[in-house]
């Protein structure tokens, strides 16, 4: 079973990362982009077979590693 | 308008951070993961109205700077 995982910041949390790729494509040219962020996309193959179960593992594993729940949040899709 | 892009090394390109990940997950004691790969998300506000043109302006982005196209590949979503 394969599980998608997008980790993004937190709205109202500053990303300088998006912000200097924004200034990058405008410098390129791209002037229509008001807004970037940048985050993180992991997927996972898993041994589970159940949605349900694969689903609970993977939000336990965002919550113990793959994402700072601070200032990040996470959605997670099972495919 | 906003647009999503996922960017992912190709299949066949050593992800060394994927395993990196797969290893802590193992040591957490996640023990049915059995692949991963991580990626990059990047989320793009335009001041585009019409969807077409959004797409092609986006995918003009990646091939020019958001992702490096002899190792990865991408896809966009117009939300």
């Amino acid at each position: 079973m394969k599980a998608r995982v997008h980790i993004m910041l937190k709205d109202g949390v500053l990303d300088p990362q998006g912000e200097a790729v924004r200034h990058a494509l405008g410098s390129l040219g791209f002037a229509g982009v008001t807004g970037v962020r940048q985050g993180k996309l992991i997927e996972l193959d898993l041994a589970a077979t159940d949605k349900t179960t694969a689903e609970a593992e993977v939000r336990a594993m965002c919550d113990r590693l793959l994402a700072n729940t601070v200032i990040e949040k996470y959605t997670v899709e099972i495919l």
